[in-house]
């Protein structure tokens, strides 16, 4: 049976109703997480280009834009997919390096605000979304992501599967759904020498591509049966010795969003367990920035190869430059969304701290990549004694959880730009979720209804 | 200086003042013969579904889908851009392996209609739309093309530049619209052992990329500055050993359009070579189908790669049967549109002749692909004699080529369904299109005008 055949009868058979109670709970968690995100992300420059055109080009009243306004399920899709990831706060999957939420939540809550279904409707499709995206995921890597956004290629089939299911397909809807958008998958790193705005481009991108996959294929359009382990297909196409029967081992079994994690700092996770560290260092030893003569992080190649920047030239930038955060760290104690402004960009003493911070690769912990996402620090003090400290996950991953209250209290930090009512209304929609009969309630608040 | 700056202003200094006359002469035969097969499409049930996605998700009345109705330009550029692929006529380039019409023409026209341009600057954008993707496609063959649909991945370059010159766009500008367009590069050859319609999706879809790459540089939307030969860029990602200077050589004083080959054969390009043969063999010989024992053709690997399906299981897969295209060519002595149909495809006369017919590869004249897209025939007869001949170029190479009489031939028996006075308005607009003020005159004709 071929992969996506395999994939297709999974999204079928899944129902809430077999789901149990902790996925339910965890999915919230996901939709709460990754709507603060989006919100956040609205007022955003990038983001407003992306309405701007999506407003241009017009569209049928179908779905709302977290930027204002309502317009087809592909341009909301684009747009608010495209805003969750920009603040970089959205959740991430380590064994399959992918941030699901950016990609499955847009494209799930698009379709089924436009077609009025159920909360219960709409976590089925999260769940059966994150679940495809990351089993591909994993198959892929590493070696995919040198070159490609796991978030944006894998994440079309998790779009494509969440729009799927809420279409209420057949699976051999769905294989053809998978073939359509696998063959759109795209996403290249290139972008991140520039600190381009393709990094927001790509989900937002994909998103919409999986939704028009589905769209296809309820008119009948077919597509690649073996799309995924086919001898051209996706797999054999943009990676290197990969076992397809892996993607599809234990499948109906798991529940892989709850190996979910969730981002406290507003940089590229490669630098969480940095920060980590250096915030319960100085906490744990009572050490201020001006004692630390000089700081080793000792980390997986990946992360250097993403945020070894030892001077970044853009607030953007400087979410991906690991000697900043760490000096950030150093200096603030700590690296959320408020942390990263204009002004400290090129602050002196970050700036002179982060000549302190040495950043190489530890081929031990290089090994456990990307199983594990773990650093070690050195701290040389200026009384000539040296702490050192070792995390094998950042926090906010599920083997170093965050509490539902932090990620409420993320949240209405992210949220801070809506009205005091607005938030509460997210925030008792996504309590009640499972009992919500229309999504289209969503975003029932939202302001700048009509067309976007 | 990076590709993409060579590229930009290259785009930005080309102008029609200065483009010889024959060049302004082969693309108008190039926006005909495109033309024709966009007709031809239009009433297939695979662009059908596409304009109905198109007419479900809505748009602003900005271009004409040759379906029937307006859309928004990246609606009309996906569905043109899918109906002119459908009927395998369009054009084709060997070097890049690219049918850049399909691609280029559909998004340059959209843009070109919404915005009111001339005919003038739609040849410009045109010509330019070409030349940089054949010049990309060429470097990067033919490595790339094992996985991926040069035409979709490449051509979204040139449907990219065709968007950012009919916009006016700065060189700053061109290279963010790349740098977006080549990042959104999609287009697996998966489908292909299905014979699904991803082959129609990826040309539309690679068309309304490149467009809406150029729209988001409008905006102010950041790319990639190196997306070709950064080192996590196109190049590197999807093919092998590629010197990068390759695709900018001696840029600014070719015209690489007139390297475009016309397809008079309705198969895949792969099979024309053989066709020619058997056809001009027959004719020369007079020699019938009865009198043929045994048909020996001998070719490059790729075409065998693409074409060796000894049992098509569709009127399209038929079209990709090297076998089904030479049995066709001995019994019918053509294989246009109206050869290929539901009836003779499993017509026992032909099914039988299929069995005679024998395909390898020939060492040297895989050496010599894909600078030359070469066969040899051998024939037995049922006397006993063998009859042997070679074709370096098939019909419609620049090196073997076709009339404009012809082309224009080509176009009447394409446009067959339209009214006849349509037929001859679309034959004198692209006559004198370097006199038409305004481009949006082009569809005037269409049927269903008013939102798609």
């Amino acid at each position: 049976m071929s992969v996506s055949k395999e994939f297709a009868q999974y999204v079928t058979r899944l129902t809430y109703a077999e789901l149990p109670q902790e996925v339910v709970a965890f999915a919230k968690i996901c939709i709460l997480d990754w709507l603060g995100s989006a919100l956040a992300g609205s007022s955003k420059a990038p983001i407003h280009m992306l309405a701007q055109v999506a407003q241009e080009l017009g569209g049928s009243e179908q779905a709302t834009l977290v930027t204002g306004g309502r317009s087809s399920v592909t341009h909301a899709a684009l747009v608010n997919g495209a805003s969750s990831h920009i603040v970089e706060l959205d959740d991430i999957h380590k064994a399959s390096i992918i941030h699901a939420g950016t990609v499955v939540i847009p494209a799930a809550l698009a379709v089924a605000e436009w077609k009025q279904k159920s909360g219960r409707e709409l976590i089925e499709a999260i769940v059966a979304g994150y679940e495809v995206c990351y089993r591909i995921g994993e198959a892929v890597s590493p070696s995919h992501y040198y070159f490609w956004h796991n978030t944006a290629t894998c994440g079309t089939f998790g779009a494509a599967v969440a729009a799927s299911k809420l279409l209420g397909q057949r699976e051999e809807q769905i294989v053809h759904t998978l073939g359509s958008a696998g063959t759109q998958a795209a996403g290249l790193w290139e972008f991140i020498e520039d600190g381009a705005m393709s990094k927001q481009l790509h989900p937002g991108k994909a998103a919409m591509n999986g939704i028009l996959a589905a769209l296809l294929a309820e008119k009948g359009f077919t597509g690649a049966s073996r799309i995924l382990e086919g001898k051209r297909g996706f797999v054999r196409a943009m990676s290197q010795e990969v076992d397809p029967e892996q993607m599809t081992q234990g499948l109906g079994t798991t529940h892989k969003i709850m190996e979910n994690s969730f981002k406290i700092h507003a940089s590229c996770r490669h630098t969480h367990h940095a920060i980590d560290l250096i915030v319960a260092m100085m906490a744990e030893h009572g050490v201020s920035w001006q004692k630390v003569e000089r700081v080793r992080v000792r980390t997986y190649q990946v992360a250097l190869t993403i945020t070894d920047n030892p001077d970044p030239g853009s607030v953007y930038a400087a979410k991906f430059s690991l000697q900043y955060c760490v000096a950030l760290a150093l200096v603030k104690g700590s690296a959320g969304l408020h942390d990263f402004t204009e002004e400290a960009l090129y602050d002196p003493v970050i700036r002179e701290v982060m000549r302190r911070v040495e950043v190489c690769v530890d081929p031990d912990i290089d090994a456990r990549y990307p199983r594990k996402w773990e650093a070690a620090a050195e701290l040389d003090l200026a009384d000539g004694t040296t702490i050192c400290q070792h995390a094998e996950y950042p926090k906010g991953d599920p083997e170093n959880p965050v509490t539902h209250g932090q990620i409420v209290q993320k949240f209405r930090t992210l949220a801070l730009d809506q009205p005091k009512d607005t938030i509460e209304h997210y925030l008792q929609m996504i309590d009640e979720l499972e009992h919500v009969p229309d999504v289209a309630m969503f975003f029932a608040q939202m302001k700048g209804r009509g067309r976007a």
